[in-house]
């Protein structure tokens, strides 16, 4: 009984899902990078570009745009808008956002609503973020250098910022003042592409098999569903969401998507190596929690530099399937080598 | 230069959503019954129907489709699926949805997806109720008779099942199977009113007023203001949802909102009766909480009998609102009336 009912649920979830893509259906088989792949990715030449300065410009505009849909800190309940800036206007890196804004560039197409569909995928990054530090959670005091939200404002209010900030996301992209223009069919779509990568099948899911993971002598393909997961499916959103809001072609689609979860992937190893090679002044946070812990990350099972290869490989991988879309791919593309290359 | 950020922000908000309502934007006014609500309230006749059989029978219908699209306690992650069900189908009354599905039958259009349109609003106050049960938050033991989802699955999960639910509620709204025939702008819409009714200036609003109102020595404004928010908003949400997603015209839809808010007054005013007077059997929970906790509520400014007086009052003034709709709006008069008359 129990089976049949499974199997029914499933294949509602699928049906109503995206075509699967075999390389992040079978994680097993992302962390070997074959030479063609590589030798492909060498041949594509791409317009020079600063991509510090792309960075730079696209995280200032996302910066204003959320300042400006945030609840000002003087408006009931003041305790509550106030810790949702603290945690939301912390200088973030912005990566999710900027994904789906250079992904959406690479379909070039006009966007209408690109900065909140853009900017929701922030608000779930920071809410997630806020949740997993609490006490009950990961309990870490500091983050983006800063004391975590819960240090501050105390975990109830840091619990209910979380809400507000998940909640928000959903009324950023469905508020017609902020939406106009955008096909309503387009907008739901979008709206299911933000839920399913962020919820339990999703981003949340992926939390749940990190903490059942704490301690325990996981092997590696338990690893990468963790990695697959807890950051795959929410970067795999942002990009998809950017491709959609661009009305992107379903060819179009599958190659953005196959870039995404590689790139998903090989942040989530960078992170991984990170934590063991960065230093508190560059993290913003403590490093080496996850061996405390007694977590296995990348690097325990092929050590820093080992993990730093596999994470070039993904990178390679990914920007391979950029090609179709010549230089409008560029930002993409050279946000993939950023992943790799940043020190927080 | 606050004040100024400050009245654009107020603005855009108001820009996209409904016409405000004068009784719900001036809680001080509807502690008081006036005498023609009361009469013209005698004088409507409804067809007598029997409120416990349609109760029991959407609710049954609800419960049915809760658990047909919940994930399988079997499919991974198995934790947190068995900590949603757990408290999902854990037997609420699911006022809720049935407000929602009976305000569609009120405006008695057809309304394609109108089941998981309802069932969101139960998906949404049960994550609140999760959270809201935490140790950090009312540190509550037992929630509709069993042991809270955090006492059974511990905090870690509890929060996780929190955010996983409220995530499903904007998955289940925005998925095309379930969703098929509703009309792609008027979904959006619906989406807007579930995100608006249950964030920072809804329910988690609300939930923030309540926390810090505890052992304040608060007035009677201060206490409608979180009953308004806490409460209010998302039963506001679900009445207006199930009009908008039968199509009701802007004249229904203001007739029905008015509804709801004076039966979400109601019904947060009877709740405040039952800590007082309940038992542990009847409510499933410990009673008396919110006094030990030195919480100002209803019967602490009228007393028991006059806090239920002015429930009534809430509920004659609802009902003549539904006069336009005549005997297709029997199921709402009889939930109005029933939420002051239960007992749990």
């Amino acid at each position: 009984m129990k089976n049949r009912k499974e199997a029914r649920w499933t294949r509602a979830v699928e049906d109503h899902q995206a075509p699967s893509h075999s390389l992040f259906d079978s994680p097993q088989t992302f962390c070997y990078a074959p030479r063609r792949f590589t030798a492909r990715c060498d041949e594509i030449t791409f317009t020079p570009m600063n991509i510090k300065d792309y960075l730079e410009q696209k995280r200032v505009e996302v910066d204003r745009f959320l300042d400006s849909v945030s609840p000002p800190a003087t408006t009931a309940p003041t305790t509550l808008h106030e810790s949702m800036r603290y945690s939301l206007l912390a200088g973030g890196k912005r990566v999710r956002p900027i994904l789906a804004i250079a992904a959406a560039e690479a379909v070039g197409q006009p966007s209408p609503g690109l900065m909140p569909i853009a900017c929701s995928l922030e608000l779930i990054h920071t809410y997630s973020l806020i949740h997993d530090d609490l006490p009950a959670m990961d309990n870490d005091d500091f983050r983006r250098g800063k004391p975590t939200n819960h240090k501050v404002y105390g975990d109830a209010m840091a619990i209910l910022a979380g809400d507000a900030l998940l909640t928000m996301a959903f009324d950023l992209i469905s508020r017609p003042d902020l939406m106009k223009g955008c096909d309503p069919a387009r907008q739901v779509r979008l709206i299911q592409e933000l839920a399913y990568g962020s919820g339990n099948m999703g981003m949340v899911g992926g939390q749940v098999f990190d903490i059942q993971a704490e301690n325990q002598d996981i092997d590696l393909p338990t690893l990468q569903n963790i990695h697959k997961h807890k950051t795959g499916m929410l970067i795999r959103a942002a990009v998809r969401m950017g491709a959609i809001a661009a009305g992107a072609e379903d060819r179009q689609l599958d190659d953005l998507t196959s870039y995404a979860e590689d790139v998903g992937l090989a942040f989530q190893i960078a992170d991984d190596v990170l934590n063991v090679t960065g230093t508190r002044e560059e993290l913003g946070k403590n490093p080496n929690t996850d061996a405390e812990r007694g977590k296995k990350t990348y690097p325990t099972f092929y050590g820093a530099e080992g993990a730093r290869k596999l994470a070039d490989d993904c990178v390679a991988r990914a920007i391979v399937r950029l090609s179709p879309f010549g230089p409008a791919a560029d930002p993409l593309c050279e946000l993939a080598r950023y992943i790799t290359s940043r020190k927080n």
